[in-house]
């Protein structure tokens, strides 16, 4: 299938250029600390998300790049920090020990911090207008930040107090993981320097998915842990049927947003993919 | 005198800046989380450095603050993830607790990764032309991150085995706070639109003063602690009179520098206060 090829033409190509970074760290064996977390598999969403967004408003994949690797940058120290003892203390990601047991909890520490630092820098080095490199570094930072992800985690440690209605959970999900998903096919728009009705779009598909992705997360969690521990859910506050529906009219949404531009089919089947998979 | 008046005022504006972020955190609780670092007193050296240097080339410090407050939220992430317990562990900072012990460990590493993202957000609201904040987020990344300090935190940690020689404790030092403080300086000069041999002058007068800064910091340190426990320190490796001739060294490099810029006097009292202080 098409889609399906571009998503892998996509990751192989940010999986390379993220490759190529940190090899000019001192101590060198910093570098290999940092590059440790990136160079696991992964399903790379956000910077597929942000390259197949570029290309479905006709721009060029290589010129969103840098916005690319800077979302996965931040998604993947936003790992390293969530696996912390202090944190969700996990031993394992993607079947390999995670940054603290390799090394130990300050050096992940530190990884958290060098990887979130040098997505700005990557998104720097776009070969795009001044003015655009900005709004790029502005979007990046809200995403990210006190008013996204860092929000949302932060709401999600209990910060806010429990989360006993839906509404909650939605703003916390839309900070949580919602608000760097968003950014990704925004930033993706942005790169290839769409305007109007196309950087709408955009905006519209991204909102959807955000939020798509994450309910459709608790359909699949919710198969195999229907306990009453751990974080709440829309399943647990809305039961498994109407979580799936809902999970759909999201896909749904998009798929329409989707349809409004150029080149969208490969952000349909995106979008397909992220509530109908089953992993 | 005149030079510490600026200091005073300078410090206030910083401040003042500062304690008006993040007001519209969500939850309300993390917005009180991320002002609780940034309202300890604290020198503030890093924000002032970057006012006075804007205002050494003939800019207007107005224009520097955003650059000011940026250099200050990295500053204090760095401290809120230092005092970690799995870091330096400290207790207390500036005679109150620290983030984790007011809050938990979990809390202060989203609180330190909140306001260093928020840093790059900062930068954006600056007015200047879009080339200019490109070139300021650029150098607040590298001066920040693995290529610097970060970098060069990760060397004190161990990262590149024991440190044992005078040049391997300068280049982590050249990292660990002296690309930070060398960065205040020329983002002034940056905010400024300074160019040419004014530039010149700053970045020879933030690189001295990075380097005299930590120094310094050593012979104050060597008054209360002789022992061969903690951290290498230049003290230790070079002895208390050969460390305090280079770090005079320093200040009169700086000096040197400020010496060429048409307004350098708040500069140089800066410098002298750096290496003269005695706290």
């Amino acid at each position: 299938m098409a889609s399906l090829d571009a998503f892998a033409s996509h990751r192989e190509r940010v999986h390379r250029a993220l490759s190529q970074r940190f090899g000019d760290a001192w101590p060198a064996r910093f570098g290999e600390v940092l590059q440790y977390p990136l160079s696991t598999g992964g399903k790379r969403v956000r910077p597929v998300l942000c390259l197949m967004a570029s290309e479905a408003v006709g721009g060029d994949a290589a010129a969103a790049l840098p916005a690319a690797m800077a979302v996965e940058l931040v998604h993947t120290y936003s790992l390293v920090h969530d696996d912390l003892p202090c944190m969700d203390d996990d031993d394992e990601r993607r079947g390999r020990p995670t940054v603290h047991k390799v090394y130990d909890d300050g050096t992940a520490v530190l990884c958290g911090d060098a990887l979130l630092t040098e997505a700005f820098a990557v998104l720097t080095e776009a070969e795009l207008p001044a003015e655009v490199v900005v709004a790029l570094v502005r979007r990046l930072a809200d995403a990210s930040g006190y008013r996204g992800m860092v929000g949302g985690q932060a709401a999600d440690v209990g910060l806010g107090g429990p989360v006993t209605d839906v509404d909650t959970l939605l703003r916390l999900h839309r900070g949580k993981t919602g608000a760097l998903l968003a950014a990704s096919a925004a930033m993706g728009g942005m790169s290839a320097q769409a305007t109007g009705d196309a950087m709408a779009a955009l905006e519209a598909y991204g909102q959807a998915v955000g939020l798509a992705f994450q309910l459709a997360d608790d359909v699949l969690d919710a198969d195999e842990d229907a306990g009453d521990d751990g974080p709440p859910s829309y399943v647990k506050l809305l039961g498994i049927d109407e979580t799936r529906r809902r999970a759909e009219a999201l896909r749904d949404e998009a798929l329409a947003a989707a349809a409004v531009l150029p080149r969208g089919e490969a952000l349909a089947a995106l979008a397909r993919f992220v509530v109908d998979r089953d992993h």
